[in-house]
């Protein structure tokens, strides 16, 4: 009985985002795993275990995953967006490592639509230059680490993505965010929050950074920063193919 | 007579990732336009006109889908991976922000999986933790901000993906790429050379920077850099969640 671990990207919300690829990896499965919002989104059917956890039980999700996939189950773990983008992929390889006997398993990364991409098409196309993906929590890096890397992606005139911006445990930190990126000159770049990116809900707010509020981000939301040549025209929001100069 | 224009992501090649949304906007098109070789992937139908066009003509190819949709079509355009990343979403707000006269035009951009994506998932997670996207052609920006770039990018301790590596009008650069990187102190750091992604030839090859030649990339191929904790597991490569220290 051989089975098989699949890590799949539901993508930001809408269905038809789904990749054909993702769901017949699902119509295959035997287990479904993942945070319990996103496990919702899968129809039950005979035959099929649903197996929803909370957030923060990323590598024990992953763990009894490889358990069941040795035993010859079609585990899937299914992440929101793409699973290689702050998801659930590299907490599959971290238990993966520390499970030597679970090795040679067969394995597949499915990607999906991420959040910041879709944000940026109902946007316009806000990264449509080089840019940098950033997640600001700190649950798992130092804030230092964080700030570091805004100020070098400020510095590089990179637009940014941010993922996880605000959260209940640490409702300061991302005004501290705004600050640093105003310290490094970026005031004047345009911001966009959007929530809910691809559902019926979905709200994007463009302002500059120098307007920008921490209450404009919460747990739904991605935020995604322009660089320096990031304009609007006719209601959207765009960097150009040749924007940017070196700082 | 109401037109649109739309711009779409067909994913990395693998028809498997195209999404169900942009699907439909192909399937309602009474156009489609783009660069000869992704309007091939288009099947041809009663009723759909085929503007295939050569690359470098990214502005002509959007003025022309907005010149159509002012006269009622459904013009799609149609981008390899994700419009938003390197590809036609900014070519075309350029073209309306020089057509004053086409503002208010339906305007949809259906984003897709983008090739850095589809080969991080094949590799196993490298882009797991924060990362940059930087297009290392030249034709648009001077390498100047690309040198830039790529130093505030190894400082920050970024993971990173490189569009358009390499490229028969540009030999030498990807050497310098390379250089600058090693210069930076990441020669240890692991390099991915993905070609042909999600395609029957798709071929990853995984080495140090150190070891990395400038002819292990050619114009399929997509580059991918971990981080400095990034490593591997059982043939994989991985970015921990955790992973990265302050410069």
């Amino acid at each position: 009985m051989s089975g098989s671990v699949t890590v799949v990207g539901l993508g930001p919300g809408n269905a038809a985002m789904v990749t054909p690829e993702v769901s017949a990896a699902l119509a295959r499965a035997t287990d479904i795993l993942g945070y319990t919002p996103y496990v919702a989104r899968i129809a039950p059917r005979e035959g099929l275990a649903l197996h929803p956890s909370d957030n923060r039980e990323e590598l024990a999700r992953a763990t009894h995953a490889l358990d069941l996939a040795a035993a010859g189950a079609h585990a899937v773990i299914v992440s929101s967006g793409d699973p290689g983008v702050f998801a659930m992929a590299s907490a599959l390889f971290e238990a993966l490592e520390a499970a030597p006997r679970r090795h040679g398993l067969a394995i597949a990364i499915l990607p999906g639509i991420t959040a910041m991409l879709a944000a940026a098409a109902a946007a316009g196309a806000p990264l449509g230059h080089d840019f940098c993906a950033i997640n600001l929590s700190d649950n798992l890096k130092p804030f230092a680490l964080i700030e570091h890397r805004l100020r070098m992606a400020a510095r590089g005139d990179f637009a940014m993505a941010f993922y996880n911006p605000r959260s209940a445990s640490r409702p300061h930190q991302f005004a501290r965010v705004l600050e640093i990126l105003r310290e490094e000159g970026a005031g004047e770049r345009l911001i966009m929050f959007a929530r809910a990116v691809s559902t019926p809900a979905q709200a994007i707010r463009t302002v500059t950074l120098n307007q920008a509020t921490p209450d404009m981000a919460d747990m739904r939301t991605v935020v995604l920063v322009g660089n320096s040549a990031t304009r609007q025209v006719d209601g959207w929001v765009y960097t150009p193919r040749s924007a940017g100069t070196p700082a």
